[in-house]
């Protein structure tokens, strides 16, 4: 079951540039910085109600957000949701014909298990799923 | 002040496709549908938490939506922010040096006052402020 939208994550080229235009944006300072050494990005989080807006920066090269940067640019990179259990959810998903990026859930930022679909398989959308861990 | 995410538009082409993929994803069938004419719009709605996903078809050539089709693809085309004063926010962002699309507010989808920002000044993602109507 899908329980709320955890955060949008939007890449950007520069935290430093981009963070201060969306505490400009929201009026207040962001709730936290985060580096995710498996992804590769430095994240800045701004909490709205019980979801928020997550600003992605690669912290190298061969980062997915330095790659989605390359090819599309600045914008919208995900969508993430709070499902109540992540494995049940996969399970349902791949029976429904969505194409999962990951078959297993892996560590994410915030002490979230996640899990990406293909976007190709949900409009052009990339969706993550996520569920927190105990 | 931002009080929470109130949905995110996904521009597709037809419903008719779109609509069952969604509806599969979140394992349940939308919430409502609902033509906005002033934006040449069919919206198909899926609550998720206190927020939700807007599916946007475009039904004219000259929607902003059929423009957006042309030259993106399907895909995330806006952000809607639920504020408690849309006029003090309006305000607010115009003197912090935002564009305002809408400097005035206009009806939007569901009962709601809405004003877009334009997406130059905030990395490329269209953002749209709301408030409720009484």
């Amino acid at each position: 079951m899908y329980k709320r939208l955890t955060h949008i994550g939007i890449a950007v080229k520069d935290l430093g540039i981009s963070g201060p235009v969306f505490a400009r944006l929201f009026g207040r300072k962001e709730d936290h910085i985060e580096e995710v050494a498996e992804q590769r990005v430095r994240a800045m989080f701004f909490r709205i109600g019980e979801g928020g807006v997550e600003l992605l920066e690669p912290t190298a090269a061969e980062s997915p957000i330095a790659k989605f940067l390359e090819k599309r640019g600045e914008g919208v990179h995900h969508l993430s949701f709070e499902v109540d259990d992540i494995e049940k959810e996969i399970d349902r998903l791949t029976a429904e014909g969505f194409e999962m990026v990951d078959k297993v859930p892996r560590r994410g930022a915030d002490g979230f298990r996640i899990a990406f679909l293909h976007p190709k398989s949900t409009n052009g959308v990339l969706i993550e799923i996520s569920q927190k861990t105990d």
